[in-house]
């Protein structure tokens, strides 16, 4: 749908979200999903700055944040977003075995959510907080 | 859409399943979503099987399984699967942070499935494993 | 959102697709669904038009297309749309037992519809048809 | 994703499955979906148990449950599981005829959900059965 | 899944509704889209009534209309309808600009429609208009 | 699910963004979904910059923007997002004939998606841009 900003043809402002992507992550290239914002950058700018804050450590593991990430992309059916947090998951520590439980959760949720949807389940009052 | 199935009124089979689910849970009580399925006795033991076997400690602790569980249910909507869920995620540690942490991530990820979508990103050869 | 257009405020045009939806279905009563989309005729006249004619006996029979409408009303968690149909269903025959197995269906797909592709299974050649 | 399993590289819990689904389906190989799950074998037999119990006949027949599977699977734009229960709807009797009236109502349906959660129209009293 | 109705080969029912597509849109081919649905006359002749009703100029304006249903497909995932309106709305003026602001209105919705189902946000009276 | 935050009693930090919030909006009160959002500092302020930037008059203006936020939220069926959005469009200009129009278009994008999946049309040539 749009042609994509290699490093080599990019602006200083985009050239500089790259670099902070690459410092980041420790690599040597940026991955499509960027090059494709960076048609827009205020749109690279603003998702990079997003991302960096909420990925990243806090009360919540890296790990299972991206856990947390691929369990949208798996309910959505985003292909491209699948294979890039698949791959961050592995680099944080993600093995087969995991993968395999993380799929048979969202399997399950999915599967439930329509259990309860069809069954019209009221929720129960020890589940309401305040 | 149902008349749930309470426990002085059910079957030797349902009262089972019951029985099974206020040990594993440590509780005196049965949520609405297990009184619904019981109508029908055969969901009721398929999907009280399934959530002991995929949801209990493995390659993945109890928490972030219900994490992963919790975000499909946001991403798709369920009142009852939030609610029931981030119950049992905070009965298992699951802090005020966390669950802020947890939707931030969830909100991200909705988002940038869509910026995936629409920019048509294709998937980056180093992302693909075989 | 909009105030529903009740029959004795309604204009010639609203009381004739009234009167057809009563009298299609043998009913002296018009659900709410079609008083909201009466705030804006053409959109009653065309709605009214495709259910007759999408939902009416064919290759495919009444309750058959009933149970395909709720499959669809129950993944996307539409309240009004459950209720509604399954009201139909029902008087077109369809019993408690066949509700539930018709969620343990919907379950299922909305479970591995997410294997499929959280595993990225590619088709089968045999399975493509042209 | 993942590595698919072949029947010459499987374990015997594995083949024991792949066996029982050839016998079920009287056809002499196995489809992809289940070679993936194989890498998680308590996924691929519980998954299995799960289809040949939900599937099979009961209140309603299997091409009806396999519409209703079918239902699911387009409206969440599941690719493989589109192709591979088309199939499967085919063996059962689906004709061309059958298949366009059953995408008439999944788009229908699509549509009026959506008009109905537009307009916020509220649930009749008469389609409450409890 | 099926085998698309070229001109050549089409109906004169068929054909009637390939030269009024022509026409409206000026130009001399008909997109793959209604090829499909032709294999079914009666869902192709409705389709095409539908949407040369719906999406021409009305309260709201032919580029405005192209948008919402680009959103929809965008949160949909429907690569078809994303590539066949992103051109059709480039016909009618979009720019690259508009396309990328677009595309932050619909990450930051369906990201915002995630925070108000996790947080379980009441609506305020005040955007209650009935 | 949360305890949201008023004025009376936020920090500092959360009320210079209820601040900003009622001064861009020249309203006096400040809705739910912010109060829900300010149980977390940092998803409000990253939440509130996000709206204020995205939604504004750019490219396409700021009525359009809305139309766009709500066809998601009416895809998604965010009960929440659907009024606060429908308010925010009045405020702009939508009237009801507008808003009837932008359902059609909904309701008919949600259809065709389905029916572009369900007979796998192959994206036309034409509409590829690179």
């Amino acid at each position: 749908m749009v042609k994509m900003v290699e490093y080599e043809d990019a602006s200083d402002e985009v050239r500089a979200v790259y670099e902070d992507i690459m410092a980041a992550r420790k690599t040597d290239w940026v991955n499509n999903f960027w090059k494709a914002l960076a048609t827009h950058p205020d749109t690279l700018k603003r998702t990079w700055k997003a991302v960096k804050e909420i990925m990243s450590a806090g009360a919540l593991d890296p790990l299972t944040k991206e856990l947390i990430y691929l369990a949208v992309s798996v309910t959505n059916n985003c292909d491209y977003c699948i294979h890039s947090h698949a791959a961050a998951a592995r680099k944080k520590g993600m093995t087969d075995e995991m993968y395999a439980e993380f799929l048979d959760v969202v399997g399950l949720a999915n599967s439930a959510n329509r259990l309860a949807n069809g069954y019209g389940v009221p929720v129960d009052e020890a589940f309401r907080r305040f």
